[in-house]
């Protein structure tokens, strides 16, 4: 069976899901470089959407995640 | 079954569609370092195109896509 | 159903199609940071290749393309 | 068949099962040049968990990793 | 019908497969930045072969390759 | 039909189990620009891992490897 990347059953989906719920800020570091702060708004199989303190959303393509850690 | 990443239900592929319709500039980051600033034109299951000031178009992998957000 | 990347009805493939028939002058920024600029001459699945003005043919993994634009 | 990644018999996942069960310490390259250590906490099909010696919880795209190696 | 990547009728296999019958030298270039002059020497799904004047033999991942050229 | 990438009969995967056998020293270079040196001792889908003289152990995931060489 192939397997399906977006599968709500999975540790990383879920941790990310419940930092959603927790309304958590975490940080996150990217392929780039980049190190992104904000809470997590919502994920889906492409992307996760954080928000920052002034309500900034930014859509970051997971295939771009290095790492994330809560602060 | 097997993932197909252009699903117009995701919430991804949505906001894009919905940036399409407002006519909204973006700002994307590129896994190169690039910040790209234009209204999105169009998007498919491979590229983004945007639009600058001056009219012209860029085609853009979403593979190189690191994140966007609205200016 | 899985998709298949080489759809010549989605936009991006036919976008190139078009250049290639056009004989447009391309420049096509690489995740390298490599910036080339040619004419299209074939695409597939895989591969972009461009033409330049030496008659230089160059052939470019897609998954290296960050973004191109015309000339 | 399609291949799954996730696959509990291939040497790769089961070290890593084993890395967590001795509460190992690793240090692990990232494709951006990080150079992270802590104890493997958990793995699934996308991502590596692990617990640095502050109890902080950092958890690591399986795509950013260049390689890992025991302490 | 989900594709696979190493068909012998596209044209970026056929041309490195005319590559190995005329023991052409190419030049490669990797996502490393790294410059790479050889005969192409075998081709498969994953990997490109290439064999330098000192006959050293290099094997090259193809998800590396931004581009190639005859030299 | 959909491509496994572990086929023990491609010419990629054979080599690389038949310097597992040879205990040849290999040098890697990998897409951090990372040169590694060791022999192989096992590969499978995701991984390579070599060991060097001092029978350090070192995991590398496939899609960080641009080319080795046999030393």
């Amino acid at each position: 069976m192939p397997t399906t990347e977006f599968d709500t059953s999975l540790p990383s989906i879920r941790q990310l899901q419940e930092l959603i719920k927790q309304k958590a800020v975490i940080e996150l570091k990217l392929v780039t470089g980049d190190l992104l702060t904000g809470k997590v708004f919502w994920q889906d199989h492409n992307c996760v959407c954080i928000v920052d303190d002034r309500n900034q959303q930014t859509t970051i393509w997971k295939q771009a995640i290095a790492y994330y850690k809560s602060k």
